[in-house]
């Protein structure tokens, strides 16, 4: 097995990224990454019962509780949060825990607040098994919950001390959540990279059939691109803020069709192609970018959840500042901004399914 | 009016501490410190009552919510912190509010930790009313809550934009929460300074009869040692521990005789002297830390709880690493370590009343 590393540079929050197969139960990875000698695995009931037993030998000698969380975003809470808590102070973890999440981008981020919150910050180890989760969440420690009034309202910043990328877990994915997690790459490729949109256009049939070379190298640019940016802009203050591509009005379907309908993924593959729709951009750049949704098998259309909704929905977002809704836009593919500045007729465009 | 400044020089985190009289209507302080037009002011019933009013029209021209939290430890909970962020979602507030906490050490702490949790961090603003905040808790970025299994075990760093400190605000509190925060002020000279421990052995009378300029410069003092501390060890590596002089002991006992039983400053003076009864000190050494806590009328015993209730308390302290209790001691008066190597033998004996 041959691992490719990666590093995000965050100075003395500086972490690994490993990716390849068969990671789960490969060498040191892990058992490098912990902090003490008591680890707690978080996890939900469907991962749980895939992987935990193939990841445990890797933790070594040390003390390893396991909680499975309820699958979903709806469990995506402050309640869930808690109950990590209670199970932390119950079996006494000390300031040394480590917080080892093995699931999808629900589970990590979750068990990354919880990390975040339990005395004042825990260690904390990514183990992606999702590739939304591989390609996107897991890297830059963004965690947090969801509040009835808005999606990720509440949460942390909150570095792992590692990510551990193991592609082979992707075989256990469904179609519906496979799909969802190419979203997210093809964002990549529509923010900051035409070559990489390139590749995709020519591999998006290999990937569907999730060939595990051309898996690994989407993944892994997936990476590059996610890490230098994080690197620039930890703390979202500029550039970060470009990752949010398709996802103001991605947020705003999930938070609209009510969370856990609609995927992550899906909310924000028709979310680009509306900012794509309000960008002042060639149509037929925006065709190429709902020609590579459409490839995907995902949504390239808003739900029928009225405009008015959505628009509602949109005030809540983390980039609405002093009431002004921030976009993500796109100057061309490879080249986004963010910009408060724009044309309302546009913003109504958007919002309406346009049957592309 | 004139202020004393001081400066927490934490990089791009560094932060400015006002100290005087009159502060709370005092120039552009507050104003200045805003990070946006939007800003909620949580504060208790009682603190809201006796001061929102003046402090309200030095935030300037912007929207001011206010949320006035229940008073006292027993609300230190994540339900309170739940109901500050309600109260931010539903004012739609955005990245950009400004939460100021104006009370003591519980509306601080809470107030923080929904500022660290808001959208993963919004600006903060401390303007403490009780002298134990001024002393201590405002000054830091220590934020978080209490669970039932422990003290603070729930919480973040997070450092305030400003700390602005009104000494007139001191005169509408009780003897008791006053003697309480003597505590905080008696142990930075116990931990760094005998100077100041000898100043204030000479002025206890006067600062118990609340002289606004022995209080100044108690304050002054106590927050240019907590200062120095926290700027070369923000996240509580090493050196800051030191801080926690008396406080392992006093959190066993606020957990064990419930929340709000006794302050925290009480607890942390019988802590103190349960420390130093563990200590290698000279005996005269103690006499004089015994005196000086008894002469600003605060407990110098632990409660009849039972030192086998302690003791289980004290294993869910955040110092606790891999099982073992992690006790700040001193070498002298002055001169504070960390330590997990003491004799049990001590533990037993500082555990018990002595009827000093």
């Amino acid at each position: 097995m041959s691992a490719y590393n990666l590093t995000v540079d965050l100075g003395d929050r500086s972490y690994p990224i490993a990716i390849g197969s068969g990671m789960l139960s490969a060498g040191s990875y892990l058992a490098d990454a912990l902090a003490g000698s008591q680890c707690l695995v978080v996890s939900n009931v469907t991962v749980a019962q895939l992987y935990f037993q193939e990841l445990k030998p890797s933790l070594g000698d040390v003390t390893v509780d396991l909680i499975e969380l309820p699958d979903g975003e709806a469990h995506k809470t402050v309640s869930t949060v808690q109950s990590i808590l209670d199970r932390l102070v119950e079996s006494k973890a000390g300031r040394d825990v480590t917080i080892v999440a093995l699931g999808g981008g629900v589970v990590g981020d979750v068990a990354g607040f919880a990390a975040a919150c339990y005395m004042r910050g825990v260690a904390f180890v990514q183990v992606p098994t999702t590739l939304l989760a591989q390609v996107d969440s897991s890297v830059g420690g963004k965690t947090g919950v969801n509040h009835p009034g808005g999606k990720n309202l509440i949460g942390a910043f909150h570095q792992p001390r590692s990510v551990i990328i193991d592609t082979d877990t992707l075989s256990t994915l469904s179609d519906r959540e496979f799909r969802a997690g190419l979203a997210e790459v093809i964002k990549y490729g529509a923010i900051a990279d035409t070559e990489f949109l390139g590749w995709l256009e020519e591999n998006m049939a290999t990937l569907l059939n999730r060939d595990p070379e051309a898996l690994a190298c989407a993944i892994r640019r997936s990476c590059e691109i996610k890490v230098d940016v994080v690197a620039e802009d930890e703390r979202e203050a500029g550039k970060r803020a470009l990752l949010n591509f398709g996802h103001t009005f991605g947020h705003a379907i999930e938070n609209t069709v009510g969370y856990g309908e609609w995927l992550h993924g899906e909310a924000v593959a028709a979310g680009m192609l509306m900012a794509a729709a309000m960008s002042d951009i060639e149509d037929a750049e925006r065709q190429r970018l709902v020609s590579l949704v459409e490839a995907a098998g995902l949504p390239v259309d808003p739900p029928a959840a009225g405009a008015a909704n959505l628009r509602e929905a949109m005030k809540l977002d983390k980039k609405v500042q002093s009431n002004k809704i921030r976009f993500v836009l796109l100057r061309r593919l490879g080249d986004a901004f963010v910009t408060a500045d724009y044309d309302d007729a546009a913003l109504d465009r958007a919002l309406e399914p346009t049957g592309a």
